[in-house]
């Protein structure tokens, strides 16, 4: 298929979120105490919460960027393009990056809303995080209707509490929350403890997929703390195996049938030697371990709990029909570093070359749409929404940025891992 | 091929060290303090050095043990098959698996022998490690010319003692050191660190693969403590992609070109994954973060300078040619849990169906040979060396073992990773 032709569907985008986030949706008691954006000496913007200060780390919104000029260091919302933190200019970058609609996780709360999390008061913890949930909700998805994935944050201190916001964002529209790849390694119950039932029991019956975003276990893959960034970089997909490996062997998904979790960012050229070594070691061990998956193989039994998805995966695309047909989906990651926007549909349509059309659908949008329960059809023809009309729409939209201003960062090339540390992670 | 007309050699099987094996080979003044076995009352038979038990784990020498009695209980010498610890029954038990030759990691020093580089009199830890890679390369690989390709265990604390070991074993025909996937988390300098450079640079001039075995982080690919010990099975062999990430983005692989080095136990499928990442990073990221191949791609170099194995890998045998066909070698993971022995050929076979005889002939000999330099033919003829010419002389040979006396250890059934802090670790 030629890459005007396609229909896009991002699974995994980014919010850089706008200082006014909380404007008109923190009740008055709390407004003293939401978080709020201060500008610091050295010219960045930067969230403060409950005592901590949370940098935009530039990285994390490159889009338009010269690739000479990424790097780690704090930025302002004048030196990062528009569509990262508004609504309409957001929609105007899809147009010309010829996406269809999008789902953005968060930025400055953590991948899981750790940063609300970590308040002592807990009644404000949760009426910053409904704040979040309703700004998203219902002003950054529901300003232009079919084009973005409503996302909500989850309560991780409180899995009863968890379950009823679940419930509440459900109830307007919202099918999805962002969860941490490891409960455990944020000081919380582990995957394996009955504790988040009700959370499980919650998104079975609201029809919601519980979307892990790779480095939300609030541990780095930092080998070393001298190691080049480059290693942090290349394991950060792998290292959501972990999450995969660990929830495929739990009791969740024997527990809860209809649970569903999308593996965000991870990538999907590993996941068939990955279902081989579960099979193996389900085949080797499973009479002393005592797993039984009621004569089912995990392979079979993870096609029906987990989406994957890809940026530009060529191995992936190849083996599509070992990691299943129906579990894969694309995203973009706008506007981070591992993006190829605006230029991702020809990225796409060069690895996917050969792909039936039928297939390529499925994983350009059509799996995307039933996983999350997603139409943007019901608000946009078929025919408007391909690669080449939305970017007809988008025509004359400036896709670049201005260059850094000289002499305001120091040089990070060649930064070490080290330098990261309490910085990126998320 | 036919199963029977292979010629395997495996890269990566197992020593269980015998109670005698500092006898002929520790100096006298250090015989006392030398590492010795002991029975516990519980009937197990443990190794104790420098104030330290250490266990010989069920599950690393279950060979011929029915699946149902697999488990991570200690064990004693007659409850596990001699091959485990005496050569010329491990011989034996080599040609009923149709195995020509083999490589050995220790057991209880750990991977890297980190039970020696524990004591605190580094005189005393130098003079048992010696004694160990003497007994190893003399007795262990020397009985049997042509059978064990014979490995030797790195000085961890003192990398220039560390290249004078190297170059004392290579005189004696050795050219494979066992090494840890990550020093720093050990507690030594990282890979990053010119604190091995001597090391390096004697593995090059001695022609040296540094075989790295998974697991030999000291950390378990562990998610949380009450998770059920399959997830750590699963994840153990992709964990290695940390070594591979960190070494090759590392000054080692720069300033050192003739460095080598074997992910041992890794696995495959994974790879061509991960060699489109590291491209994938190189591209997006090389021009701010400094790294520079000489106008090469990550993923060449990793050619030049990676060997990797597979016991059984259906992906990886698919895509052999993404990972690259020299670079890939087998291994039979005697007498561990994830071993097929004494079938293994079979499984390969079946495995391996349709691959071309010379590309197959890589993969069960020819790259090992090269890689480790290591000649068996000649001591035997190749007709001499099939996995039917072994088995007819193995005729009659019991390739069983006795159960385990009922009720002498509680049924580990379930088991959670938490039950296995500090005891299976290497």
């Amino acid at each position: 298929m030629n890459a005007e032709d396609l229909i896009m569907i991002s699974v995994d985008d980014h919010v850089v979120e706008p200082p006014s986030l909380f404007d008109a949706h923190i009740p008055d008691r709390y407004r003293d105490r939401a978080p709020r954006v201060r500008r610091t000496k050295d010219g960045a913007d930067v969230w403060t919460f409950n005592g901590a200060t949370i940098p935009n780390i530039g990285l994390n919104a490159v889009a338009g960027r010269p690739k000479e000029e990424y790097g780690i260091e704090p930025t302002a919302f004048d030196e990062i393009r528009p569509g990262t933190y508004d609504i309409d200019e957001r929609v105007k970058d899809m147009n010309a990056g010829g996406i269809l609609a999008s789902m953005n996780f968060p930025s400055f709360p953590g991948f899981s809303g750790r940063v609300f999390s970590a308040a002592d008061d807990k009644d404000l913890a949760l009426a910053v995080l409904r704040a979040y949930n309703d700004w998203h909700v219902d002003e950054w998805a529901g300003t232009h209707p079919g084009r973005i994935i409503p996302m909500a944050l989850p309560v991780l201190w409180d899995a009863e509490e968890c379950a009823r916001e679940v419930r509440r964002v459900a109830a307007k529209g919202c099918h999805s929350i962002t969860f941490t790849e490891n409960p455990a390694t944020l000081g919380y119950p582990s995957f394996h403890n009955e504790y988040w039932d009700p959370l499980w029991r919650a998104v079975c019956d609201e029809n919601v997929v519980v979307s892990i975003h790779l480095g939300s276990s609030g541990r780095l893959s930092v080998t070393a703390p001298d190691a080049p960034i480059d290693v942090m970089i290349t394991l950060q997909p792998m290292n959501i195996c972990q999450a995969a490996a660990d929830l495929l062997w739990s009791r969740v998904i024997k527990k809860f049938p209809g649970i569903r979790f999308a593996l965000s960012e991870g990538g999907t050229g590993w996941i068939p030697y990955f279902l081989d070594r579960v099979d193996r070691t389900y085949d080797m061990h499973h009479l002393w371990t005592g797993q039984d998956f009621g004569g089912r193989l995990p392979s079979e039994v993870f096609r029906e709990h987990f989406l994957t998805c890809f940026i530009s995966d060529p191995v992936g695309v190849r083996l599509r029909h070992d990691i299943g047909i129906g579990n894969i989906a694309w995203e973009c990651d706008y506007p981070h570093s591992d993006s190829s926007w605006p230029h991702a549909p020809e990225e796409l349509a060069e690895v996917a070359a050969g792909v039936p059309d039928d297939e390529l659908n499925r994983i350009t949008h059509e799996n995307a749409m039933r996983w999350y329960s997603f139409d943007p059809f019901a608000h946009r023809s078929r025919e408007d929404s391909t690669v080449g009309a939305l970017r007809a729409e988008a025509a004359g939209h400036d896709v670049s940025i201005r260059s850094y201003d000289k002499g305001r960062f120091e040089k990070s090339v060649g930064i070490e891992m080290g330098r990261l540390s309490g910085q990126a992670t998320a």
